[in-house]
């Protein structure tokens, strides 16, 4: 019965995820270095499924940049196995005491670090998501089910596959990692309420897929990932530093989370600061949709920006401006427009900078550099599972800590209250 | 519109913790200082209003046990403002620095305990709670809308009234403190959908409150509180210890949600061990649902245990009882009923109790001690909002450090990707 399927798949993910928890680090390894293994040695066989996805997406009419997300050649299988290599050498989150004492009356308390569970990643159409999503959740000891955009089926069904065969070998419960090949919108919902069988659902992609799983899920989630990342350039900013920021942040990578997607611009060096960006930019063809002041500095090129443009996450070589009367101005469209994820303010006055990164509600405030750098690679947690945009467990990059959750022990010897 | 008052509130509150977020620990103890004084001072007040509360629920025919829960005297106001003054006494969680590193390019990253922003309370009828959680939430920063019990309505409305006037006093934005006057289920429904607004969700109350805020709830939840803890006699259990500690854990205070709802006897010392718990529990007029082997044991007294008292959270003078064959059966037992709150094993033997602790899926996980231990004061985090039953953010007793988020603030001079 088709229909069942995500309850059937719930059901043995819980169950592999019990026997996880009592599983030592040296046999996760051993089982991701056969994974690692197994990518390369069967990579002709994962292309062979990957040009069936390819090959349908072409006919479907998909679009150019989402067949190149698509699309896996033997050197990026080769970088997804040494992905999974990195993950082996990163520290075991389980089993570590992150605090414990001895209450007066002889109790011991440690709070230790346990797998979540089961972990739901839903997310689109990059295969390589499927195999970091599954080592990372490996590495921490908790069963994934996987439930990846239906563009790349047949490229997720091999790979996770060969993910499950290099368990068994390394005897583990190949159900530590499972994949919903059911990809209706009913099956998917169900599994967003699948609370007796998934701890914690973390979505991955683009706002339209992290809203459904926020309004539909019971399960808990972490939303991740949506960026309408601003640099507000202050009036004290130096202006070359600033050009330098805003065209890395704009222009680096326009399709990942953290790069900049809306610029302000403090009315006293506006003159000066944006015919240099725009000059940046135009190295680029980076489309401006610019307020009044903007286009009267920048004249007939710039796109007259509306709401729509100063809340959009383009993703693209295209960028919102807008001229500020100062910093308050700056703060308070911050405030409409973020998705809570990176802010930046390009400055030389410390009041300013204290006053930004104490007032701008965001994951990740900077002074004086790009918004770019907001990475678990970055920031030094060696992998990511995805950049959470909200509050509640994790902010900013999450690495394997916190795919983690904590269980108190406490020992003693008959004592009552 | 009554029917937009929440959206007000929610506006308000989100404004209020703005403000909030660049407030300084001596201003809030002043305010919470105030809130003290004023619960003192306008203690007559306050009486009367709870009388109006008492009056209709004795007219509703609410039980005595609810009653007793609603009804304040001035001891016990005098208890909600001692409370409150040891909130002061607690360390601020705000801006604390968690952690923070200087990248090899020069940049500086600090990750630093910030606010949430604005909390939402949905409980049920103590008015304590009203007091308890607006000055933890006053204290971390966070602004929060209180959404009571409406047996408690006149109650509430002037605690929220004199906390606003001291918030006034002492400086603050009196929205800080919200209350929710339209209780209509419509309403409540909409609070627990006001992403815009709301940071994070905390029910407080039965199952039956938690579940309903779980399924409908689109802003982040924290469930809390409830308990179908188990005690475990295993073979090889101190008989005299295991009967002190399940009698503490069921009979000490049954109300609570870190009491003992469920004993679980291993086969080869259930003939000993029943009789004497059943003679302990008896001076507290306990009533017992067994299995079979119970009943055999104990005789007439013992009503049948059907699965619906194995999964019931009693918060009575009753305790459903199983004999088990071993550990790997109290274990699965365990699995299928725990609510993952508190679990105990009464044991001597090392390697069981390394194996429970192991696997038991619990926030607490109890060798030889009682599960009433399960509490913020206890565990010496001073005063607690709740205690999490999940395993996102926070798991277990939750204080003010588990009502922040962190900020990463990454501060350079220029550094671009």
């Amino acid at each position: 019965m088709a229909s069942e399927l995500i309850y059937e798949l719930g059901h043995r993910a819980k169950c592999a995820s019990a026997s996880l928890a009592v599983v030592g680090t040296a046999q996760k390894n051993r089982a991701l270095l056969l994974i690692a293994e197994e990518l390369e040695a069967r990579s002709g066989a994962v292309l062979a499924e990957n040009e069936k996805d390819v090959q349908a997406a072409a006919e479907h009419g998909i679009s150019q940049v989402m067949i190149d997300r698509l699309r896996l050649s033997e050197a990026r299988i080769r970088d997804i196995a040494q992905a999974v290599r990195h993950v082996v050498d990163l520290e075991d989150p389980v089993g570590v005491v992150d605090h414990g004492r001895t209450l007066p009356n002889g109790l011991n308390i440690l709070c230790k670090r346990v797998p979540m569970g089961v972990v739901g990643m839903i997310y689109e159409s990059r295969p390589n998501v499927t195999v970091d999503a599954a080592a990372l959740c490996l590495k921490s000891s908790n069963a994934v089910i996987l439930r990846g955009g239906k563009e790349a089926i047949h490229t997720n069904i091999i790979l996770v596959e060969l993910m499950r065969s290099a368990l068994a070998k390394a005897g583990l419960d190949p159900d530590c990692i499972c994949l919903l090949t059911e990809l209706s919108r009913e099956e998917t919902v169900k599994m967003m309420k699948m609370n007796e069988y998934l701890d914690v659902l973390i979505p991955r992609g683009g706002a339209g897929l992290i809203q459904t799983v926020v309004q539909n899920a019971t399960v808990p989630v972490i939303e991740t990932g949506v960026g309408n990342c601003h640099v507000y350039v202050d009036a004290s900013a130096d202006l070359e530093m600033a050009v330098r920021i805003a065209d890395n942040a704009k222009t680096s990578r326009p399709s990942v989370c953290n790069a900049c997607e809306s610029l302000l611009v403090h009315k006293d060096i506006a003159a000066a600061f944006l015919p240099k960006a725009a000059a940046a930019f135009a190295a680029h063809d980076v489309v401006i949709y610019g307020c009044d002041r903007t286009r009267e500095i920048l004249g007939g090129k710039v796109l007259k920006a509306t709401p729509a443009e100063y809340a959009k996450e383009f993703l693209d070589y295209k960028v919102s401006v807008r001229v500020v009367d100062d910093l308050e101005q700056a703060i308070e469209h911050i405030a409409q427009y973020t998705t809570h994820h990176s802010e930046c303010i390009v400055t030389n006055s410390y009041q300013n900078a204290q006053e930004f990164t104490a007032r701008v509600d965001a994951a990740a405030v900077y002074v004086n550099a790009s918004t770019r750098y907001t990475d678990g690679g970055e920031f030094g947690l060696g992998a990511e599972i995805g950049i959470s945009t909200q509050k509640l467990h994790a902010r900013g990059p999450m690495g394997l800590r916190e795919l983690t959750t904590v269980k108190y022990i406490v020992t003693g010897n008959g004592q009552i209250r």
